[in-house]
């Protein structure tokens, strides 16, 4: 198995930044200027790489359109970055300042238009009706999660169905997106695209619970965001909703920190402190891991390829990932 | 000549209507009332009607493909406005209360990336890289405008290059693309589609100068919106930079009001009284005018026909209205 995820793909991910580069620049020096902080302030990449390896696993061979399609998912993921930290007031990204911190809420919210233009121009270059409405429906998605997420700020009594269906449409589903376009490029057979859809959607659940899970155990420092911002804000994270459970005597306490819509920092770190004190954090990890095998399951239609070990290496990082 | 410009055309603004509500719909009901929000509020479905009477002025037979993109502009329009009104602080559009002011910024924000999705989305599917690309370009020059437009809010000394570089970005280019678009659907002839271009352009740039006339003479229960708002919150406006040139007496008073970030209402309207006993307004109108002149000479490559006779009541429409 290769030692990272990327190994395998390095010289197609230098093509992908070099498209999405070409992306960022504008006429307008403030908006490139913009555009390049949001684009660069890191980020694993995650999407477009899964586009290249579900596009290499079928052994695909027109890789231009691909290349375009993986930079179209890391420019409408950064779009949309940008506007959630504007929605969630965040600090900082991925240990950058935010765009909306650094520039004004105005400027930050017209780069991610911007960056969503970009992102569907590219997408809507490749002239395919699938392509298009897999991006489409991927981006529709996320939007209604985004606004199912501002209605249940604060809701300690939010179901797990509700749960999942917000991370399914936030992280999930363009996950999935980025493996079915990859292997619907690449040629694949309606199995190989079902089962990477299938792979792209359970690994993207298992990173969003991850996510939950670093939001209540994580270094800041690697981070590169304050902890605890799903407490503070309210947010949907599945280890507090367990630990939010009537069995857990912990609980009523956690529930009424969650539930102020103005919480003190020591509010914060107590919350986190009950819940690291349950098992829910072990529960969380369980189900992640669950999930991480499922997706393994949707790569039993591909032929045994490099590509294919680097997309159960990928599973598995996301595990053991501490950012 | 037709007494209004959508008359030949009421079958066809039909159809797009349809589309545009189709594109709506959303499987979070709360999404689906804000988009249906936006989108009731009015508007003069201009950019559509512009798209279709394009299209018919070349004897265009492909309508379906035709009603999908005139749709897919006026989403994108709506979610730039539903940004706007974020960004300006407007409180009314069109006489109705803004998004935002009605649901939130958060809510709003989300339902302009949901709108800005389904325009996109229905531009892609008509699989023309032209098409794409004209939609896309006309969209980046959008928000390099909107970001120019950010630098020099109060700049009283804002060069007449530097407006007509904005207004052409945030308002003529996205005109001059639905009426390119339409003809190039239509299967109008290369001179055909750039002679519509022309027609677009300068109707677009006409359009936003009778928009900053009406912000210092309008009535607010015809606006649907305060008067003002460009001297408030130090927006470019023609007239409001002819009578800040310093042969106008008053221009130092003017000036003085329009770069204070913070302005009184008396204030506000004590620039609009001077704006208006110069003779600023009517040499804004007899630019918007000539503008109208310019636009008609685009029309000279079309068969007569009532779709060409109804661009032209468009752009007469265009200085008279008063909202």
């Amino acid at each position: 198995m290769p030692l990272s995820w990327d190994q395998p793909i390095k010289e197609e991910l230098r093509m992908v930044e070099e498209e999405i580069m070409r992306n960022t620049r504008s006429g307008e020096p403030l908006l490139t200027e913009i555009a390049t902080h949001v684009i660069s302030s890191g980020g694993k990449r995650m999407r477009p790489g899964i586009t290249i390896l579900s596009f290499r696993a079928v052994e695909g061979t027109d890789l231009q359109r691909t290349v375009m399609l993986a930079a179209a998912f890391e420019l409408v993921h950064s779009a949309t970055l940008v506007h959630d930290d504007i929605n969630d007031g965040a600090d900082t990204r991925r240990g950058t300042e935010a765009a909306y911190r650094k520039y004004g809420t105005q400027r930050a919210l017209i780069t991610g238009d911007f960056l969503f233009v970009k992102g569907f121009r590219l997408g809507g270059l490749v002239q395919s009706d699938e392509v298009v409405e897999l991006v489409a429906d991927a981006c529709s998605q996320m939007a209604e999660s985004e606004m199912l997420q501002t209605m249940i700020e604060h809701d300690a009594d939010l179901s797990f169905e509700a749960y999942v269906k917000i991370i399914t449409g936030k992280t999930a589903k363009p996950i999935q997106a980025s493996a079915q376009v990859g292997a619907y490029l690449g040629g694949g057979s309606p199995d190989q695209i079902a089962g990477l859809g299938d792979f792209g959607l359970n690994i993207g659940l298992a990173f969003q619970i991850v996510d939950d899970i670093l939001d209540i155990t994580g270094k800041e420092e690697d981070l590169g965001k304050r902890r605890g911002m799903d407490v503070l804000d309210g947010k949907a994270n599945l280890p507090l909703m367990i630990a939010m459970q009537e069995q857990y005597p912990s609980s009523s306490r956690i529930r009424e920190i969650y539930r102020k819509t103005v919480k003190t920092e020591e509010e914060v770190e107590e919350a986190l402190r009950l819940v690291q004190a349950t098992d829910a954090l072990d529960l969380a990890r369980k189900h992640a891991d669950d999930l991480r095998l499922k997706a393994l399951n949707g790569l039993e239609a591909l032929p045994e390829s490099k590509y294919k070990d680097a997309l159960r290496t990928l599973a598995d990082t996301i595990l053991v990932r501490d950012r």
